[in-house]
Parts: structure tokens; sequence; C-alpha cells
């Protein structure tokens, strides 16, 4: 038997029928028409938001809109937040149909020149990952009349310890290294352009409460220093994220209230370059993916030489990162239940598996689960961030997942 | 720095700008409109097939459609195989826009009863994957008024060594175990079915020809043993595929001929139960992954704590398994050249990543390529199996690739 991770909070004391934000799961599928469904809780997402707001007073919050940029959700989330951040011009049509561009901001190693010119032309920030982008930039700007909003990105001298990705403290397509940062925000107060400040990111999906504080705290004195160097001070220091959430057996929950002290702490001794200095935390998992549950159903349980295999209507092609096959190593089961028996103990070691010809497509490997029948739908949680956008829906022809946004009535 | 894989054979030899089936990469872009861009070429296509055909003799030959699905690749394909396998009511429908039903078979594990009855009404044949499965089937069959065609999917005893995915040889929700298989034959014949034989896949990609001819060799006892104790002679076998292509350094190209002229020996002295019976073998990568070339052009050039990083405008979102995250568990470099400067010597060591903001996104790791400059194409080749239909296109808001279909004129 292999275990799964944690349930989210929401779901922890469920007991017989799972419901999602107050609605059975029946009621759900019923409304969406068919399996396979994604539901997202924004109350579950509101509860975070309001986690945050009493966690770092002051400070603005940004969603990464990479998590989840589902229409709907994306429109529920925006009068929530502070700031959008996009990563294509796709991500950025989107984002402005929800917030003003002076709240959006723009980052990703390769942005061509059309995307540069939409953004520009609409007057969102760019975050400025090399000198070669910065020169394009200003040209874009002068050609069509736009002063370019530019932050400047920075590659971090220290990485997030203990994050799933790390993105600092190496060499790294992203940004600019640190010791370059000063001359490029001396040329872009130069060309005339409105410098925004800095973007520094340096790893997500961390748990290690400790890790994230030194890397908030390194990142600060890293901005001030920076901008002693360039001698202007930035409008906005965008902190990155890492705030992780946990997907597997072991993980424990991120403490961001102690994250939160700290911070505050760092912020009281910040130098004096900084003192009219905004700062945002940028999150898009932490925010989303406890509140989206992957509903699937069963069409068929089988015994194979003595293993039961239970089969799933969905899949890797709606929910890759679940099947491990997405910057894992190693394959961990993500929670799952069965969702007419919430909290009923286990009877049987099953492997839960969706319906795409490839051994790849495995959901939940050798998981303990109650009794599970054909019909039975099946929950997949941790499901609202890096799901249905992130996974290969067209592979093998299957119909898109259904996606469903509700709020607590 | 990291080898990178080698170029298929119909690159082997060109010098400065690439070309595909004769036409300038520059020309193909212009007639694409933009970049990133799927190319394929379908003379590639067509000599595989004469290749195949002149290695089995008598062989029918399928194409399994997962590997590319693109409508006018489909359409280019049908007429030179004899049948095609699909593995959802997407992909079957896609099929009967240019196959007759009969020349259809439909293999995956969990095939919801729409599915079923999508097949059943259009008269293709189902390769059923378990008991429960048949008698839905037969509910199906009787409801509609039309004889399903089922074939029996098994999961051999028999795993096929060397293949990058085993789908033999141990629990598997593909198919009915073995020692199962004659009795759900016996119940196929007695509910009136039209029991059209069997499909035994016991893994894919594999290179090595002696681990091929062992499957097949034991796939042939196998269902030979299973008619028997069936008692009835199966009409054909589908005995797989599992033929690879070399992506990485050090891969040898499968040696085709040598399995083709084993498994005649095979059949010249099948067992007597098989006289009548057909044979087939179903291959996509094979067919198709070397004449699909990926083209994405240079954005940037950046240099990073003394690494050259070329981002280009496509990635991930594209080409998930040639970032080295779908299904491997070591990052290995596909082959890529830069498109204007074939056949040139390497001059520097660069990693090429696309413009993902994800360090996932990773095209050639450390790789020597020659001179290369922002508005330069990259080509990535072994593109034209698992590639745009296999990767997650949705993620983080990019257009979706370009396709183009090609053949020499």
């Amino acid at each position: 038997m292999k275990p799964i991770g944690p349930l989210p909070p929401e779901f922890l004391d469920q007991a017989g029928a799972l419901s999602i934000a107050g609605r059975s799961v029946d009621s759900l599928v019923a409304e969406a028409g068919d399996t396979p469904l994604f539901v997202y809780n924004m109350a579950a997402v509101a509860t975070r938001v309001a986690r945050f707001r009493a966690a770092f007073p002051g400070i603005d919050l940004h969603y990464a809109i990479k998590a989840n940029p589902l229409p709907a959700l994306l429109a529920a989330i925006a009068p929530l937040v502070d700031g959008l951040d996009v990563a294509s011009s796709g991500e950025l049509a989107k984002a402005l149909t929800v917030k003003p561009a002076q709240a959006i901001s723009f980052a990703g190693p390769g942005k061509r020149d059309d995307e540069l010119t939409a953004a520009i032309r609409a007057g969102a920030t760019l975050n400025v990952e090399s000198e070669g982008e910065a020169t394009r930039a200003f040209a874009i700007g002068d050609r069509v009349g736009v002063t370019p909003r530019l932050a400047v990105r920075v590659n971090p001298d220290v990485e997030l310890r203990g994050s799933g990705m790390k993105m600092g403290g190496r060499a790294s397509p992203f940004g600019v290294d640190a010791v370059r940062a000063a001359a490029l925000v001396r040329r872009i107060v130069a060309a005339g352009a409105d410098w925004r400040g800095f973007h520094i990111y340096a790893g997500s999906q961390a748990l290690d409460a400790q890790a994230i504080i030194d890397t908030q705290s390194a990142t600060l004195a890293l901005a001030a220093r920076l901008a002693e160097e360039a001698g202007v001070a930035p409008p906005l220091i965008n902190l990155g994220g890492g705030f992780g959430v946990p997907y597997f057996a072991g993980d424990v929950a991120l403490d961001v209230e102690r994250v939160g002290a700290a911070l505050a702490e760092s912020l009281a001794r910040r130098a004096p370059i900084l003192a009219d200095t905004r700062f945002a935390i940028e999150l898009g998992r932490w925010l989303v993916a406890e509140a989206g549950v992957y509903l699937t159903r069963v069409v068929d349980v089988k015994q194979s030489q003595g293993e039961t295999f239970v089969i799933v209507d969905g899949g890797l092609n709606h929910q890759l990162a679940a099947s491990g096959n997405f910057g894992t190593v190693v394959r961990r089961n993500y929670p799952l239940a069965v969702a007419a028996r919430m909290g009923e103990a286990p009877t049987a070691e099953v492997t839960v598996v969706g319906p795409l010809c490839t051994p790849l497509d495995r959901l939940g490997d050798r998981v303990a689960l109650p009794p599970v029948e054909v019909g039975d739908l099946i929950a997949i949680f941790l499901a609202g961030a890096y799901g249905a956008s992130a996974s290969p829906a067209a592979f093998l022809g299957h119909p898109p997942a259904i996606e469903l946004v509700v709020e607590r009535s």
C-alpha cells in the first residue's frame, strides 16, 4: 500500500457523501451535465485571501493567473486581490477583462515583440527579463508612442530552500543576474521609461516557513542593495511567492502567520531607500489549489494478477500533475476519495487509473479505499491549480473536462 | 556539455539551411504565417510504410492515431495503411472520416457506455478490456440492434524487454489476464457477438530487434494456446507494435527487416488453428515521429552566471516530451539544430528554453550548437508523434502551435 496526501481542511471532517461549498457532488455533476468535472469553490479561495490579509497587513496580494486562468474563476478572484501577474499575451488579454492595466504585471523569459507591444499599449507593467528585452521594449514604446512601465526581474543570488522548483541561486533564464540589475535600472530610468521596481522570484511550492522567511529577508536586502546601487527608490517590490500546499503524505501546511510576522519585522528594519516602497506577494497555487476538486466516474473495476484496478473516465488528459508526470521525479499519490464514502475506513487496496491507453495514466497507485463500484465518483483533491490548463487535454481525443465555479450561497 | 539525440535519416547529410520535403524552413514558416510550427513530411511517412511493407509482406499495417491525430495527417496516412486503431470516441469520429468502420478498432481501458455505443453503432471493432466491458457491450448491442464486433485484448504474460513502456508481464489495467481470455472468447461467441480475434500489446518504444522478435513469437504462441483453449480460430491477431525510434544519444535505430524475417519464420511454423488468421502490427510513433519537425524562433539570447540561454517562442506547451516531463525519469536531449546552420560545427554550449515561466520548460540542456542569434529558427526533431496533441497547449496562455502537412512535390 502507498499513502495518499492529506485532505484539504475543508474536507477533513466530512462523513458520508462529499460536499463542496455546501453542495452535494451529485448535484454539482447534475449541474455540469457530465463527468469528468473540476469544481472550484470560491469560498475556499476567499478563506485563503482573508488569511493572507490578516497575516500580511499592508502587503499587496497578487494572483498569478497561470495557476488557474479559467475566466469565471478569474472574474471571481479579481476583486479579492490587488494585482494580477500574467505570463503571456493570452493571459494578459484575460487579465485586462477583470483588472485595470496598472494592476497587471507580465513576466516571462521569452516575450515576443507582439507580446511586448500588447503590454505596452495596454499600460501593463513588464517584468523585464534581460537587457535585450529592455532594448526591444524601448523601441516598441517609441513606435507606439507609449511610455513603457518596466520592472526589473532579478535572478536572485539566493535560492528558496526546500522549494519544489528553485528559481534562484543559479544560472537561470529568468531575470537578469543580480550583479547586472542596477545597471539595467539606470538604463531604464535614463531611457525615460516608467521604472516600476523589482520582481524577485526565488522558488515555488515551499512548505517550510523558515525557508520562506530567510528568502524574503534576503530578497529585501538584495532589493535595497540594488536600489542603492542604482540610486533610485523602487515604487514596488514583488517579493515572489513560493507558498506551497500539502500534496503528499507527510507534507505539513505552511505556517503563513509566522511568515507574515517575520516579514513585518524585516520591513520595520528595512533600508531607508525602501521607506516608500510598496511590497507585493504573488500567489497562485496557495490561493486556488485546495479550492479545486476533480470528480471522475468509475467506468470499470477489474482484477489483474491479484491487483484491483479502478478505471475512471478522466485522467492525465485533465490532471497531468496528479498522475505524477509533470515536474516530479518520484510518483506520489495526491489525496483522493470515494466521493460517496467520505470518512469511511478503507477495505481494500486498489489502483485508480484513467481511461487513457498508456500506463502513465495512474491517479492513485495502490491506495487504500472504502468499497468502490462502477458508477461511483472518485474525487481527486488539490485540483484547483495547474490542473485543467496544465494538462494535455487533446491527448487521446477525450472531451475536455467541464469546469464549474461555485460559491457558498 | 550534454549530448543530443541522432538526427533522423532524412536530415543526416543536410548542410546549410534546413529543408523539409525539399522545402526551405523559411518558406514553410512563411506559409504557416508564424512560429512555433510543426511540419509533418508525408514523404517520410511513406518511406516508412514502404519499408514496413517490404519487411512484413502479408501482414496488415495499422496506424495508432494517438501518435498524431491531426486531420490532415490522418487523411494522408489512411490510404497507406490497412487499419486505424483508436483510443476514444473522439479518435473514432476522426477515423471514420477517412476509413470504413470495418478497418477501425478501438482499445482503451475505460470506455464509457457512450463510447461503446458509438463504436457498436458505427460497426468498429471494440478491443474488449474486461468481462464487465463485454457485458456492457452485449447490452448496448441489444439495445441499438447491432451485433457488436468484439476482439479480446489480452494482458500477456510476457513483457517486451527494453521497451520504453512495458504493458505486459504484470498486473495491468489493459485487457484481461491471459488465464481468463479463453473464457471471455467463449462468452463472446455464445452471446452471438462477432468475435474478431485478439489484441495483444506488450510494450512500446523498443529499439532491440531481438526483444521484439521474442515478444512476437511469445504472442503468437499465446494466441494459439488461447484459441485452442477457446476452441475457435481468431479472424485477426493484432500483435501490437512497440517499434521504437532513436530519440537520444546512443540510441540505435530498430532493425525492422530482421524483425520481419523472424516473424515470417514464426508464422510459417504457426499452430494449425491460426492457419487462416490475419495478422496486424499496430504502429504509431515509428511511422510518424521522424517525419515531424518543430520549428521555434529565438526570442532572446542571454547570459546568466556564465551560462548562455537561448530562449525560443515555443516550449513544453507544444512539445512536452522533448522537455523531458512526460514519462521519463532522467531528462535527455532530443536532437535539435540551428535551422540555418545544418552540418556546421558547434561553437558554444547553450541551454535552449521555451517561453514558459517555469524551469521545466527546457528543450536543450547544455547542448553544443553553432552560432545562434535572436531571430534564428531552432528545429527540434522527432516531433511527429506525441507532440502537439500530447502537450498542455493551454498552459500559460500562449497560442497553440501551427501544424503543417507537406509532401514532396
